[in-house]
């Protein structure tokens, strides 16, 4: 049975979250492509439900062209939308921790977990202020990494585990070697940078060498080059 | 005299470069903000003219504000807005220079020209199929970067100074390592990647090292970690 009615329960859902409000209330958010929902699969996620073009050949309820597309967040259609629970690991491992200590471009936040999974970290600890991971724009510039990396949320800073490594430019003691051993890399606002309260919480804030004028590097940027960096320094295992 | 009409040269000229297809046949550009207009002034720039919002107190054309806000891209509404020549530079310096291959996301564009800023690139080489780094996401992008670092277009790949490093992974022989000298870091499109016919005429292929399952980094993320480790590489001064 092909769903053709705006009035079907799950075309509802998918209406109602396409509401910012209704989305940070819900449970459940939206994966849109075949490559998200196979980076799921991948990734042993189950989804709650999953609605496909008609006659497309995907598993799921199919749902008539128009109506689906009408329901896409992306430009040009879809063939697939996922619906899935929010999942947050409150366990978290030691190894290469990232905290956003309140970085509100969504954006930034799917690219960071996109950083994050491609150059190995543990988790993604999302601190207040910080935009939705589950977010449409969140997911899709994490190319799906929201279903690979582990995400924390409500975890206070000097609870992870590893040394508290601010990103930050500027401070007298900033330094640009990261230590060994297990890490938490801090990143703050996009305008503001690390907070003074997360900075006292730090062990050291690191600095990424730049030319004189040059004021700051973009968010996701800077992470994923602390990141990299990390890669090259020994941690136990 | 405060411009109060729309049907003032001036006002006209902004309400055209709204439209992307009147822009990329534009020789001017639109800077919006007084951030960005200090990072042009302090790199040398002249704007063809300024409008600001009436009795804010900076220097330019003033504007009433709603006719103002009415022509800014920014969600908030501006106090100044400036008009400048496209300029790229024809010489290219040897040392560290960032070309783009077809990079379509202006984001992306003027995210790299933030970094390559920060990280001390020579120069940002635009090629064929690349956004227009001076579009409003690209200028914004790159906070005033494009004013800072030199742009060069319709330069050939072969005519770059320096060993041709193309970001690529999953190559036979892709290397984790840069060479010393001059560099020309060549970055592909967001989907594709690097091109064949680049691939040809590049030295050598550097691979990011990724863990198993990732897929890749974000365009701007991958060519801002090759400036922070061409950094550690002597170069040719």
């Amino acid at each position: 049975m092909t769903i053709t009615s705006s009035d079907n329960p799950a075309i509802k859902e998918l209406k109602r979250l396409q509401s910012s409000h209704a989305r940070s209330r819900a449970d459940v958010f939206v994966a849109e492509g075949e490559d998200l929902l196979e980076m799921a699969a991948v990734n042993g996620w189950k989804p709650e439900r999953v609605l496909v073009r008609e006659g497309c050949g995907l598993d799921g309820e199919e749902v008539e062209a128009e109506l689906l597309d009408s329901l896409s967040s992306l430009g040009s259609g879809t063939r697939a939308i996922g619906i899935f629970t929010k999942t947050y690991v409150s366990e978290v491992s030691p190894g290469l921790v990232v905290h956003l200590a309140g970085l509100s471009d969504p954006g930034n936040v799917g690219t960071i977990i996109r950083s994050a999974h491609a150059l190995g970290a543990t988790g993604v600890s999302l601190g207040a202020e910080t935009a939705d991971p589950f977010g449409p724009k969140a997911v899709r510039a994490s190319m799906g990494s929201v279903f690979a990396v582990p995400l924390h949320k409500g975890v206070a800073v000097s609870e992870l585990p590893g040394s508290k490594v601010a990103l930050a430019g500027g401070k007298a003691t900033s330094v640009s070697q990261l230590p060994e051993g297990n890490l938490v890399l801090i990143v703050g606002s996009e305008r503001a940078g690390v907070d003074a309260k997360t900075l006292e919480l730090s062990d050291l804030i690191w600095e990424i060498p730049m030319v004189e004028g040059a004021e700051s590097l973009n968010a996701a940027v800077a992470v994923s080059i602390a990141l990299h960096a990390a890669n090259r320094i020994p941690r136990n295992a």
